[in-house]
């Protein structure tokens, strides 16, 4: 891999030029990985209730003040509005655009939630020797929605959406005692092997732009809370306005996986 | 549930005077039971060789000097000649005899192997709101014999055995994190939900007398390694010799479940 893929300041470099619009899956690897919500002041506190309420999906790795969009905490300096991959504009509950730079769309109200993502650990389960074929081909991972309601605060209520993976079933405890360290990055799973029973009914076919599940014999699907999670709450609530990251295109910050273990 | 039957002492008591030779599934709910191997001496270290190789079936408690039938340490004083409901003669890796009280076998060459057992978690398993059918009972839990080989050691070779507990898909997680926090009573589970891929065909029809697995809409089988391993050791090993607790009806110590938290 290029030496700019694996580093987050390279990384973020490259995108802001314009030179990586894809999914940021396997980049990176040991750097802890960022979902983004933009939103005017007055939804701010609303929505930090529902990632106080909600943490699986929306665990918070930094929250920025009204109008600034520059980070301080997990990438010191870094340009909210051009240092991600794409991003996705929601209007009334409904997907206007998707560009790769928000510049134009800026304004002096917004607040900034980056909420931790699991293509974080991914690193650690390919390492330990899982097969992921989203991270080793850059490419997203299969997202689905399920029938979860999320606890609704204010204006913010709508369906929990999971990412899956395919883990054979021995090593299934394994993967949960990994991931469980990593809370700020979705945690351990949160449902095991029976798709059916958190309302997915077209499995293995991925929505948002993921990858389709391939399960070789003897895997299983195991899912985990994600953080396109707020997009479908924009969608089932009619948020006004919000800006997000586009599936699979994070915000990839200096945070080492090691400095958020529980 | 009566008193003598939520006390080690008073229940090893009752066993000791023929009051009850069923299962110890379900009783003295928050203390720490053991399967039970008793070889001669001339096979103590091999087996001691084994447990350390395969500590996943066999977590150590306590094992007891040559002839001496005694506890020091898991419940002083207890007598392993009488204070288990059932014991199994093995002869040649044939079950010969179950019996309720070993004294008359009882020689001065032989060591005692007390080992961990899945029936100490049940308890907590219980408390958190898990269905267990053979724990509420008091029945032997659901076993299988695996195509798992454990490690061998001198004489000693044969296949793991598994406990079976029906989990809903939801909370496969929780489960693994709940017990692997008991190491000593064989920790986190192996495998879930597939039982062929562990060499199950006849599933979910328990072997070594315990409760068929029933299995809910939305529940999967989680395989636990399981202390009857030994038994299908010396089976498969034809050892010339040795006593076990017959499945289910285990030794009940005097340690609690929290005096065995990892």
């Amino acid at each position: 891999m290029e030496e700019w893929k694996l580093n987050p300041k390279g990384l973020r470099e490259r995108i802001r030029k314009g030179d990586w619009a894809r999914s940021t899956s396997g980049l990176c690897p040991g750097y802890v990985q960022a979902n983004l919500v933009i939103l005017p002041r007055e939804f701010a506190l609303e929505f930090l209730l529902f990632c106080e309420r909600n943490p699986r999906p929306c665990p918070l790795l930094e929250v920025t003040d009204p109008g600034n969009p520059i980070l301080r905490e997990i990438a010191q300096g870094a340009d909210l509005r051009t240092d991600l991959p794409a991003y996705r504009i929601f209007k009334d509950g409904q997907l206007i655009q998707e560009i790769t730079d928000i510049t134009l769309f800026w304004r002096d109200d917004l607040v900034s939630f980056l909420l931790g993502c699991s293509h974080t650990f991914d690193a650690i389960l390919h390492r330990a020797g899982f097969v992921l074929p989203h991270f080793t081909e850059n490419k997203t991972p299969c997202v689905f929605t399920t029938d979860i309601a999320c606890k609704p605060a204010g204006p913010f209520s709508g369906p929990l959406v999971v990412s899956a993976r395919a883990i054979p079933a021995t090593r299934i405890p394994e993967v949960v005692l990994l991931t469980v360290r990593y809370k700020l990055a979705h945690g351990e799973p949160i449902h095991v092997g029976y798709p059916e029973g958190i309302g997915i009914y077209d499995f293995p076919r991925s929505e948002y732009g993921g990858t389709d599940l391939q399960l070789a014999p003897g895997e299983l699907p195991v899912f985990w809370a994600c953080g396109i999670t707020p997009q479908a709450v924009a969608v089932a609530s009619e948020i006004p306005w919000m800006i997000t990251h586009k599936p699979g295109h994070m915000f990839v910050s200096d945070l080492t996986i090691e400095q958020i273990v529980n």
